[in-house]
């Protein structure tokens, strides 16, 4: 096979397993106060957002992530009309809620002003203006604080930070404590959902603990999973609530709702694929069953 | 993140795009007469298959890639006795066509006979000794001769065939005509199925046009995907027919079905993986409305 | 040992190594109309200019490739007025030909006007404004086509060419009758000059083929190396003549000729640096010594 | 340019350049006691010695670095009949040391067993049987405590020691105090040689930084480098004395110095080379001149 790339960007899955990106050009490369930031055009995906070495999303398929990760939660809420959203710095978790003609205000914590400022310069086609809705306010603390510190209380909470890597600025924000300290943000009818991880095979540790940790907290998990390219495979989310269940709606009252609520045609969810978010495979399902660790502060979790 | 392999696998899934394996130890590197032939032990994903530099299957996940492929079809006929498999050189696609009771011939026919001498000597994990289940008989011919002058009818027919690569020895058995001579060799209630390629976004031209060739030749298809890890993401496959539909089946009775008829106990494949297969997220499902090449010999598909 | 980019230029030496540039960013990339042109900033080399894929020189080590590559000659001559250049599109060939007081006149032929835009454009540390000397001139024609045509002759001519690539520009020009025609622009006490490959260990097919054509051709060849970092090793260079000979300078006359001639001091190149590039370790002089191959238009040698 | 290798061992020079060498087959990897040991068979450069990441030596030029490292001080010394080596568990020192008829008795120490069990056992074309010479002696303990302990004197003493790593095996032995020590353990007309790093431009602070410390305690010090094509480019040498200057001799002298005393041919080192070992181009003359730094305990040098 002929390659069309000479300059690549390697993402360090794990300790033995890589991805490579053709890259057309290096937008920028530097550090904030938190993180390295990267942002490559890449041959195959378009722009790609990259912190500590890691792939946030991808210009070609962040999409999938993003609309995986904001609408079975919003979808599932009768009427969301109060959103909190921790980290999403590329401002596209936020221009997907904004989708939703029921919100009136979405709240945006992410710690790093850089990023947010890079991402609303460099990576315009990732937040769309979701910055200048008027229904939009960001701030740029810690989640933790923030949320510690308010009274108001939310209809979804969706979390979108990096992984929990050592000495990076998110691991506090999956541990037990910090679910707790959600569910007390959330309504009555409340909703949380987050990015979780990996679901490949032998890479589905932070998967399944973050699972079975919210396990010990809310009365229902629903964890998912689709494949994001950029990612290099199967991605995992977790739905988690007190009182409602996404499988309760069928796929023509999902399409129902979207049709009703939100102001674009999305591109990759509908209720179909809802219906398919959460038809695990059984190997994953088993894994999950098996899993009995809780994360903590003093045990925390680490890729 | 600290690496723990120092010789890689580099696998070029296109010209921009590659992953890369640690690699414990190199067990094969040879030519056979038809393609280059290597066996890897690497560290993320245990004994892996390379054929023309593309990963064929990986000891650690086999069983997703080749309980997807096999199982969809066998479960759906309702009385799977005679098999026809084109490649499978690992010998795992005719494992699981066997672990069916009702299957009382199963014919496998490669045409590269040095790659399962190979793995029958280096891969005893993937066959697990089917090829010499009494049930099973192996021929090193080239699938389109064997089918054109066989005058066997049979239950399901599996490809399990290599990417079509130029030069390689597969990219005749992805045509219209080839599709044409498999129906005239399945019996009425048949069942075709085969993979069909990524379904990564971007990635997807194979799959689309293997499905909208199918739909020129049998009255259903059916699309489905997964993810196959060491296959860098999302993997498609078709299963085609005249009479059945995989859909028809309920979760409950695809389970019942495999404890009935299955020797052991799948890990992969159940009543909900198989509903989750076949709902394919919005933007696949759009591409493939979209497609309208018919693959032929003398407009080949190539990778 | 802490991995400093993320994003790398792989050089492929042979199919068999391979050398890589952690990159800061990248300047330019895109195809001219006889080859493709990229123009990366690397970590370890800063700028560097690369076509078809090999490295041609790089801004912190060029002064060695060029310095190696223009004194030898110049100051063996013993008052070199006229000086031919073919290649060199950089600009820093031109450039140390022209550190010389002597010279009158310095016409470059280099085929890719495109490339010397890019260079001038983007690599001035190279050409120092060379191209705007009163004493040179370029043409953008075949060198071969030049020197066909003109009835000019030279002091000095020096060949500054890629690697001869199967369809690349250069290959014509790295073969006996390209030498025969250089010799017959040369004037009595003419010197040629070129760089003629690498001389590492299995790697030196290119230097020891030139240099037994050369010797076909030229009455005296002397074969010498230098280490080019960017090139990933020691990299040979050839000069002939009829007349002069380099070995014949003693360190203190070569040192008294550099400090009269030229106009600023030099960095890589003195008397005991000329004496030490003559002196090639034994096996490489056997390597010259078993060579038999005459390069012809009909039996070219590619890299 | 086609790849002819799939499997790719990287060597991290610094951390923005990297060497890749094609494996054939890995024949060992593992850990010692003191460091990680891997051993390839690379297809440009046969089998390939890698300790903690970093190439030792390959079965294809380790004669270059071998004869570099052994020969100059060797023929120096009027008649060496002690020798002492530091390292070099390969025993391709070893085995330059014995070819010269003059020795008597060779000590060699090298710390970690276990990699000269792996050297004897997997590169036997590197040791050529010096272990079993009678002539030699090995010791498995620390260099620098055999030598504070021993009252014997030496003709020649060889540091053939890997990189000084941080938590490495070796950096001790790159001080002014084991320099000190080991001028106690020479004779009057002794001679010290080692390897002293990389001189390549950016590259060379090790290779400076032990020249001025050898100045520090020896009358007189000669660096002086070869390009080693497996270690990427030029590699550093050093000389030191009280006494005896290899400049002192004639090519011719240095001729009849190896026929005489030497039992079999040398393939890179003769007169000529010699001569031009210790041409070093004048940037490096320059940079060794800057240099100010000398290396203690308290302020080691780790690359």
């Amino acid at each position: 096979m002929q390659n069309e790339a000479s300059a690549w960007f390697t993402e360090h899955v794990s300790g033995t397993l890589a991805q490579q990106f053709g890259v057309e050009s290096i937008l920028y490369r530097g550090k904030s106060r938190f993180q390295t930031v990267e942002i490559f055009e890449t041959l195959a995906f378009g722009k790609m957002l990259v912190l500590d070495g890691k792939v946030q999303s991808s210009e070609k398929d962040e999409f999938i992530y993003h609309e995986a990760l904001v609408h079975p939660a919003m979808v599932t809420h009768p009427n969301p009309e109060r959103v909190f959203i921790a980290g999403g710095g590329e401002g596209a978790t936020l221009r997907e809620v904004l989708v939703h003609r029921t919100v009136k205000k979405a709240t945006m914590v992410d710690i790093d002003e850089e990023v947010i400022r890079l991402c609303r310069e460099l990576l315009p086609s990732f937040h769309q203006g979701s910055f200048d809705d008027s229904r939009a306010e960001v701030f740029y603390v810690d989640a933790l604080k923030y949320l510690k510190e308010t009274e108001e209380k939310f209809d979804v909470v969706i979390l979108d930070l990096p992984d929990p890597v050592e000495g990076g600025p998110a691991y506090l924000l999956y541990t037990q404590n910090f679910y707790r300290l959600l569910k007390s943000r959330l309504k009555e009818e409340g909703v949380l959902c987050l990015q979780s991880g990996s679901t490949c095979i032998g890479m589905s540790q932070v998967f399944t603990a973050v699972n079975h940790t919210l396990g010990t907290v809310f009365a229902k998990v629903f964890p998912y999973e689709t494949d994001v390219p950029a990612f290099g495979g199967a991605w995992g989310f977790s739905l988690a609530s007190e009182a409602l269940d996404p499988l309760q709606l069928t796929p023509q009252e999902i399409d129902q709702r979207i049709s009703t609520r939100c102001r674009q045609p999305l591109r990759f969810y509908d209720g179909l694929t809802h219906q398919g978010l959460f038809c695990l495979p059984k190997h994953i399902r088993e894994e999950l069953n098996r899993e009995k660790r809780v994360i903590t502060e003093n045990e925390p979790i680490l890729v």
